[in-house]
């Protein structure tokens, strides 16, 4: 398996990110167009105040199981906007389907992220859709796709993997926007992922929910999750020798490739958390059951104290024991042993003698931190992936509408 | 029912704080000590790592249903210290009975709050409790007994009351400490009350759960509970004519003479949450049930967003509605109206219209704020006290231990 540069790389996909002002500058809207109509998937969020385009996208899917183009904007959520916001919603995917000649809107996938409240800028979304269009065919970017979703995100995510299957060499590629709001639910952030291997679309579905999973469903920067949290995974096909499903013996190869794309994108989610000076991973073992050690998990990667205290470099160990203690799990203190980045900081449920606070004060200066919490209760384990909690986290979010 | 000073008017209570060296400067030893063994009642916190104090006092308490003395620390929590922990809570419980003179140290309550994971300088304890010896009895300080309790507190929090019970002149009063580490579940931080009224432990017992549960437990600063929480009442009955249980006509005025003083307390430790900037109430409307609304209410209360928002005064409604539609329980949100200090800022799940995002920004300006959210569901309501987030929270939090 082998990394290459992006969506570019996936046939039969034209995608192209621009600014149209909606945000005063950056790009603001993209266009993922696919030649044909491509088997599609998704996972949104289970937020039960739910923007109108994901609303209208879960229609739409659930209609054709298949989707040929998207169009997706930031800077405006379109969300708790009534019956006016669900027009917008459908206006959009129409000006896009026009523009772009797909006969049918109900082919087009609509998607946004910001500030929550407001009218979508529809003359603004017009001009956007129709500058990508002048880049059609010649000069798709998916670097320019990638920066257009971003809102508070310092830098772009994009993953790409070059893999064979049954015989034939495919590519898998996705982008995704985070930052804030961010703790998805069965459902994540935006994300987009295309493919030009051909799946049908159940298997897709499933393939998709296996990796969100394990991947999206896993990061936490401060426990909110959004009103607008999308991932979709379009498989046109391109390069397909014929349909792949579940039962196809290479099937796990599909899998583990997008798995991988989600990973790597999941974790540069939690990376590039607002205000984020540290990556760090909250790995829970020996948890007498998955969900406990998930329970455990998240408790401690959203522990605003442990949160802090990592942002100050304060080895203060105590607030990850209070955290578990509080998580709503029976635990036995006195069988808890926490490593960070390897180095014993509680052992048998009190703080290691072997290290004074000074020298475990310089394990935690690390950027990348790795908090292995031992229950010793039982064989189950869960990660979650967060990051700190900085000045620039209130100052990014004290003034944000 | 009037107001009045703190512990000191309280009957038959000698209180008093000190400085002994446990923290560098400000109180942190303090004694309260009745003439007679007291009716006692408590509420521990439901953190499953539990510092060895709370285990003490709860064994004494069970034992005895009355406590003669109470001995408490800040600067160190003596939590995470196994079984050297309790020898030392033990310690410190007979180093006071010897002290004040009292045969059985089983009618000692202990309380310890700071740095998880130390061990208590048990020397320094020692000089701190001599040193309030000396006081006795001609000069007690509710004041000093105050400030000794206090972390990050930025104000000392004391209230009473005077009422009659049964014809009766009695009185009650209360101190605490808040600050961080803040999400008393069915209990609290550390708070002591005291009466001279005379009351059965089982009733008073019931007393204390019922007030704590309109005021304790609706606070949140941050949602992380700790390990040390304790709320401890002592009723001497020095003014009693005849012991009161919860069958007596006059009980209900001593419970709300309690609920007062809770509530009054509990209100404080929101207003002085860590880098408080704004004191918050939280009031969720027309939920099915009183379960739902609570739920509600926290979620929203302890939204990182929501509170990054308010700190910045940022009129950013949508984050609220974004926390209710998280929360987990079934929503219209449609049906739901928030107002803020009584001005709308959702109608029927989208943005009032009425008024621009300026004029909603000098609403959200005042330093205390009511957030009313109406669900538009049933008749159920619950309420909670919270605070902004600010870059102080993160400042305090990020170097403490």
């Amino acid at each position: 398996m082998q990394k290459s540069d992006g969506l570019d790389i996936v046939e039969g996909f034209f995608t192209r990110g621009v600014h149209c002002g909606i945000k005063k500058s950056n790009n603001d809207l993209a266009i993922i167009f696919s030649e044909i109509p491509a088997a599609a998937a998704a996972v949104f969020t289970t937020n039960r105040v739910c923007a109108a385009p994901v609303e209208l996208t879960r229609m739409n899917l659930e209609k054709n199981h298949h989707i040929q183009l998207v169009v997706v904007n930031s800077g405006v959520a379109n969300a708790c906007t009534g019956t006016k916001g669900m027009e917008d919603a459908i206006l959009m995917s129409q000006m896009a389907a026009q523009e772009f000649n797909i006969e049918d809107p109900s082919l087009v996938a609509v998607a946004s992220t910001g500030v929550i409240g407001d009218f979508l800028p529809l003359n603004k979304i017009e001009i956007g859709i129709k500058q990508t269009r002048e880049f059609y065919p010649d000069n798709p970017s998916g670097y320019d796709t990638a920066r257009a979703i971003m809102t508070t995100d310092t830098f772009l995510k994009e993953k790409a993997v070059t893999f064979f299957l049954d015989g034939q060499e495919v590519h898998l590629a996705g982008i995704a926007k985070g930052s804030g709001m961010i703790k998805p639910n069965m459902a994540t952030m935006l994300g987009f992922i295309l493919t030009d291997a051909e799946i049908d679309p159940r298997s897709l579905q499933k393939a998709l929910k296996n990796a969100v999973d394990l991947s999206f469903n896993r990061v936490t920067v401060d426990s909110d999750t959004s009103t607008n949290d999308m991932v979709l995974l379009l498989a046109n096909g391109k390069r397909g020798k014929g349909v792949i499903n579940e039962k196809h013996p290479d099937f796990l190869i599909f899998q583990e490739a997008l798995n991988r794309v989600c990973r790597d994108l999941a974790k540069d989610i939690a990376r590039d958390g607002e205000g984020a000076t540290k990556f760090i991973n909250v790995i829970v073992q020996k948890a007498k059951n998955e969900s406990e050690a998930r329970t455990v998990a998240f408790t401690v990667a959203e522990s605003p104290l442990v949160k802090t205290a990592f942002f100050g470099e304060d080895p203060n160990w105590g607030r990850i024991m209070a955290a578990v203690g509080r998580s709503g799990i029976l635990i036995q203190p006195e069988r808890i042993n926490i490593t960070i980045n390897g180095v014993p900081f509680v052992e048998e449920g009190m703080g290691t003698q072997k290290m004074t606070r000074n020298e475990l004060r310089s394990v935690v200066q690390s950027k990348e931190l790795e908090i292995l919490i031992d229950l010793g209760l039982g064989d189950a384990s869960f990660n979650v992936w967060t990051c700190d909690f900085s000045y620039d986290y209130v100052k990014i979010n004290s003034h944000y509408s």
